[in-house]
């Protein structure tokens, strides 16, 4: 995999994609941060309004080098985006946790994680049939294979959903493996030190109605 | 449960906790809100850079009416506060998904979460006593007990660790739980519907030395 900035298969490295510190975690390798949104469906979207910040938990799909992320048209950001002519600056945030990672030292506890920040102006979807791809891309994200087993949305529902579009050009991850990093006075202390492995799992499905159990679903639950 | 707004027991309302939309997922009663601040201990941090929105996944804790954000001296959001006569204007999210919500239209579709947004001014902790005790609260946040197992920071490592703390004052929670609500003309579809739970969990500790597990440790994979 090649991860050095600038190349075709990176996104360019940024004076604010490029971190402060612990740059050695830091990654810009396409197929870095396309693993790593696709493992999720929940970003955190950031956003500016009367000077200050706003972070809202929000539904997103990757589809090739654009987010979209799930709104109503109620809502505060999509609102803003709509009055913005270029879009509303947006920093969206995806994050999974792997592992607990205890050190015999306070200090150097940590937790392993995967993250991919993507910066950029988010301009809302208008195009009828841009909005019907994505919202089926959002459901799909959630659950693969669900799109193409519900009823798509009608014109009404499709008016009453707001997708944001958010190209991937300024884009960086962030990934810590590995164990406690002690020092080296540390490891004959009596403490337990290691990886607590964080796995994220799902309960069995409760059904609503009768239909058997779809295949993409047992899948999704048997992982 | 007092959840009325401006009771004591309740966080008062302001324009910006209160949601544009789905108000009713909306709750202020500060038991509802410590209740899922109490059940993470990784926040989205987000503030504005040069008049955009920056948001990086951080590690917090609450003691009582207050957060610790956690962060290294070196980041760019602890410099920012250290440079602000004020502190730094920051909105915390933390969003717990509970499970997948299939309804027969991809309309419906949706998640049942837990979130609490968190605005407010952070400031640094610069009190060696307060800080030492911050970060306490931040290690046995992602594990309680662990704290009183380990070795304490030295002066020199308090000295590189930053913690930002943040008064719960303008806060407000929103969750979201039930089934589908699918159209009444939807529920004859033939789309399995209903709710698949989501359930983070703990997969066995991997040691890095010969310490017998510990009880606080057992008790959080054990659950």
């Amino acid at each position: 995999m090649d991860s050095s900035p600038d190349s075709p298969r990176s996104y360019p490295r940024t004076e604010r994609t490029t971190p402060t510190r612990a740059r050695e975690r830091a990654g810009y390798a396409r197929e870095l941060a396309h693993g790593i949104l696709d493992d999720g469906y929940l970003c955190h979207l950031g956003y500016v309004r009367d000077g200050a910040p706003v972070v809202l938990p929000t539904l997103y799909a990757r589809l090739g080098e654009r987010l979209y992320l799930h709104g109503s048209t109620g809502s505060r950001a999509a609102r803003t985006a709509a009055e913005e002519p270029v879009g509303l600056a947006v920093c969206v945030t995806v994050t999974h946790v792997d592992g607990l990672v205890l050190a015999r030292s306070a200090f150097h506890h940590s937790v392993n994680y995967r993250s991919v920040v993507v910066h950029g102006v988010a301009r809302p979807v208008t195009d009828p049939a841009e909005k019907r791809r994505a919202l089926d891309v959002v459901v799909d994200q959630v659950l693969p294979g669900r799109a193409a087993d519900c009823r798509p949305a009608s014109a009404r529902e499709l008016a009453a959903t707001a997708l944001l579009a958010l190209d991937l050009s300024e884009v960086s991850a962030k990934v810590r493996t590995g164990g406690p990093t002690d020092e080296p006075e540390d490891v004959a202390l009596p403490h337990w030190s290691g990886v607590v492995p964080v796995r994220p799992g799902y309960g069995p499905p409760e059904p609503a109605g009768g239909e058997p159990t779809p295949d993409y679903l047992a899948r999704l639950v048997g992982s």
